[in-house]
């Protein structure tokens, strides 16, 4: 059985030091925010340590049963829905006006990413309600808002958003649903829609499908799709004409419905206007991939938080420099390099993530609640230029890091006991949804470079330049800003080369983009790594002798160093980890990108 | 459903032209076994394609059952089995003095590849057997062998290794499992094992456990283990003294029993010397090793085969250059540049491995079967050196291109339908088992390197240097030979680095050990694919003028292109695409192994 302690210190740490949010005093709600992050912090952690998390396993084993269009979720679930409604953990970041809380993203973010930690599968429905108030909000009409959005903020309903079909995932102009106007102002929709995450459930009263469909003179592809509104349960209680017709059988997340969903002339309401639904989608859609970059990220930290619990009791071996502990049978793994390899891999990994992911979120904020619009607009830029990133980069990492996880403990990770097996399972699926990892990749190449003449780019170069400056004439600081600065160096010849040969030749970005990614993932990282050194090294008790080279002159501060001193020596650590053994892989990147796309759009895939 | 072919063609090439066993006419064996060649791989084709492969669905979704001790494989493995036996698959590489064929190992690989392809849950029982023969052909004493090798080898029987206990995984030293002498010159065997693969199964009359025990005077540690093979009948029809006691549930490969297994004092035989059966049981493991690392490639192998064949048929987006099917809904998804990506990928590692593998073979057969000592000693030494790097990097790339198989079919890929989730679910144990990855590279960097003054090693870079001198003067190589001398380099600088650095400090050959050996795969696989690319281009009417640089001068030769010249020209442009995209990653590796142990040792890795 895993276990699940939420990382409240390294979540007080970003917020009050990394973010130092109250900065922006000017900003509504930021001040009360701050006030209110320890105390939220205890009460979400509480409910996902001791309510979300141990129904985690029960969810994967008992799976969901299917019985003539209903879905029964495991045992728990629906109790632990309604805690969770009753909590107001659905109405946190909402406008007060339906009811929400008001309160910014960076105090969200940590929840999110507590409830992934603790039990993905049970998370995806809120999540996707999420999106859904995301998209009505800015798309809908008044009479839809007031109709749907409280009780969606509130919990008590569900939203999801329906998009794929057999013939269109990635494609969404091959979409064939169809909607026909009725004289009531009304439509009926009709088509069927498969991987519908949550589509049926038994945990809320009633599910708003948000449905993509053509109107009869809809123009062919993408242009002609619009979004609407399909209640499961209509306003005088009757039920509406759709049904889920049947759950697939998937490798992981078993306690998330992903329904095959079939439209038999359901009543539905137009959202926005008409023919103009992908980019209503796409509202959705971007804040959906952000929180899908939280799902790797809590998968990893899960995942790093076992392995390391696994490693410190596991006794094989010894020491390679002799054994640490003769009158035990064994050392732990522990003292292994390769075994603290991987484990410094997943803190490095997840902790890097989480500093990415509530820098994003500020900057959601900011974009939201700046008084000045010029801040406004560059935040934007910033959270526009992050969002494939963080989708891309942290669910790949999920990924990566539990089957990293697996790795540490084994015969005992590949066997469903430990829960380390789930932990991979249930991360494979974040780098396929809401656009795989490959169409992030080509967002941010295609779209995300170029915007605006390159100007989300500066919205990254610009502080990154700024922070090396910044640290110039600071000799402790140089482990951190001269590799900084030559692997940002690393980046932008891969941006010139890109914006150079991408133009003339298309197919040579897309060879690329995948890699350009990454290498843009793990830049920011060292810039998020840099800026938590430079801080651990502000307590300088603890850290600022502790440098490799410096050799034992530390053991004195180290002595009496305090738990909180510990904590500012592990960031520092970690950051030496992460320029030593992660960061390097940026300039083998950079070598394939400018190797172009010719090899790719070679000919000789199939042989006969 | 899942497709297989067997990839003949490529066996063929590999061996008629790659190795060119033809060269060893003086090898007993060598010139028979090329006659056989065709219609042995036909036979063995038909039984994977036809009988084992439609099983493996069958096997994921059934799974085994267990009752009171009894394991009931799936529906069609017991009949699978007596055709794989009745086909005399079991026999091919053992003398003829115990019922072997004694074919060559490159005649056996590729039916041990193809059967792991169709399904590797089935292969494991006749691979374990595998190498508990060849442990009791090395070690037992003569009535041991009269007694148990000839329906071992037939298949009648199967052989099983029980070596983990739950305190003793890769530490084997912590084994506790007791051994008494009786005074019939027996043994009674009692204690638990863990994880022992085919411990139990209903497809053959009798199983034979080698299992590692103590004697009552064994010195403690690893130099006081004995090796006792133990039948679960004996020889007068009664069944001995133990037990399956569990079924584990696992990740994947549900359809091979993973057996908890209990000894009361049941009855077994010394095989070898007291005490030293940590030795004789790392026969048994190296050539275990090698299967191990072939179960990687044939499961890359399979994976891939689906993933290029829904590329081809799914319609999803145009492509960056206009759309080349104006006239279907949408192109295949096989013109994206990033779904090519992976799709290359898959076949140069897959390709590239099966290079590996089967020059691995060769070098067995000479070591094995050569009339002269110091040229059996020189492949030797190659077999020894690529062991951990065939089990190591095949098994890792195994998971990895399941992964990538996986993102080619997206949504479709996660659920369990279309069969490339159980191809990535089964490749993650390979990892893992015979030794973890991690094991693999510290036997590489802390045995192989040093072994014999570096002797071994001379026996991978004597015939890469050769091979660059070879075709120095050739121009049409150069496009290879130049960076495969340059990756080379970085290989030569990284050992170095290891023999400097690792003998002051063992840590840091701990810290890079993993990296190492990648980078040690990776110039392998650059000189395999250079010398498959210098064959193709000796077939210059299809080759010669297909260069990148050439243009479109070799269009004529192309309109007459057979089906062979495809062959050659889709080797040449695969070789390329791992030269251009894949070779690049030694550079971070070379950065990330010399950055040493300091960040990978340090303290931090818990924060209380």
């Amino acid at each position: 059985m895993p276990t699940y302690k939420a990382p409240i210190r390294d979540f007080e740490f970003l917020i009050a030091e990394f973010l130092q949010a109250d900065r922006y005093g000017e900003v509504e709600g930021f001040a009360e925010a701050i006030e209110l992050m320890s105390p939220l912090l205890q009460e979400a952690a509480k409910l996902c340590e001791e309510v979300l998390h141990p129904l985690n396993v029960v969810g994967d084993r008992q799976g969901l049963k299917y019985d003539n269009g209903n879905v029964i979720t495991p045992d728990g679930f629906k109790e632990a829905y309604k805690q969770y409604v009753e909590g107001g953990w659905s109405t946190l970041t909402w406008p007060s006006e339906y009811g929400g809380q008001n309160l910014p993203e960076f105090l969200n973010m940590p929840m999110l990413e507590m409830v992934c930690s603790a039990n993905l599968s049970f998370g995806l429905t809120p999540g996707l309600t999420h999106g859904a108030i995301s998209a009505l909000l800015l798309h809908a009409n008044d009479e839809l808002k007031n109709n749907y959005l409280p009780k969606l903020i509130s919990g008590e309903w569900s939203g999801v958003m329906c998009l794929t079909e057999p013939q269109a995932g990635t494609d969404l102009g091959l979409v064939a649903t169809k909607a026909t106007p009725q004289d009531d102002g009304s439509y009926l929709v009709t088509g069927n829609k498969i991987f519908i995450s949550s589509g049926e459930q038994d945990m809320t009263d009633n599910i708003i499908h948000l449905v993509l469909a053509r109107l009869p003179d809809a123009p062919k592809g993408s242009k002609g799709i619009s979004l609407f509104l399909v209640p499961k349960v209509m306003q005088d209680g009757s039920r509406n004409a759709f049904k889920c017709a049947a759950l697939e059988h998937k490798m992981g997340i078993h306690a998330s419905p992903t329904c095959v969903m079939n439209y038999d002339g359901a009543t539905g309401w137009l959202v926005g206007h008409p023919h103009r639904g992908l980019p209503a989608m796409f509202t959705m859609m971007n804040a959906a991939r952000l929180y899908v970059g939280v799902q790797g990220l809590g998968l990893a930290e899960a995942s790093w938080q076992n392995a390391l619990a696994y490693a410190e009791e596991r006794l094989q071996g010894r020491a390679l420099t002799g054994a640490k502990f003769p009158d035990k049978a064994a050392d732990p793994i522990t003292v292994h390099p390769d075994v603290r390899r991987m484990l410094w891999t997943m803190k490095a990994v997840s902790e890097g993530m989480r500093a990415l992911t509530m820098e994003t979120a500020l900057h959601i904020d900011i974009a939201h609640r700046h008084p000045d619009a010029a801040v406004r607009e560059k935040a934007d830029d910033f959270v526009q230029l992050m969002t494939p990133i963080v989708k891309g980069y942290q669910t790949d990492m999920g990924f990566e890091m539990a089957s990293l996880g697996v790795q540490v403990l084994g015969g005992y990770g590949y066997i469903e006991e430990y829960g380390m097996a789930q932990f991979m399972r249930d991360a494979r699926i974040p780098m396929i949804y809401e656009g795989t990892n490959g169409v992030q990749a080509m967002d941010l190449i295609g779209r995300k470079l170029s915007m605006h003449m390159g100007r989300y780019l500066k919205s990254f170069f610009h502080p990154v330049d700024a922070f090396i400056a910044q640290h110039r004439d600071n000799p402790a600081m140089a482990e951190f800003t001269k590799p900084l600065a030559t692997h940002l160096k690393y980046l932008q010849q891969a941006t010139l080369w890109m914006a150079q040969n991408g133009m003339a030749n298309p197919n040579h970005a897309g060879a690329g983009a995948v890699e350009y990614a990454r290498l843009f993932a793990l830049v920011a990282l060292a810039w998020l790594w840099a800026r938590q050194a430079a801080i651990a090294l502000t307590h300088s008790s603890s850290c600022g002798t502790q440098s490799v080279s410096a050799g034992s002159a530390g053991d004195a501060a180290q002595a009496n160093a305090s738990q909180n001193d510990e904590f500012y020596m592990a960031k520092l650590a970690t950051a030496r980890f992460y320029y030593a053994k992660i960061l390097p892989s940026t300039i083998s990147l950079l070598a394939s990108i400018t190797a172009g796309s010719n090899s790719v759009m070679a000919e000789g895939l199939r042989v006969e």
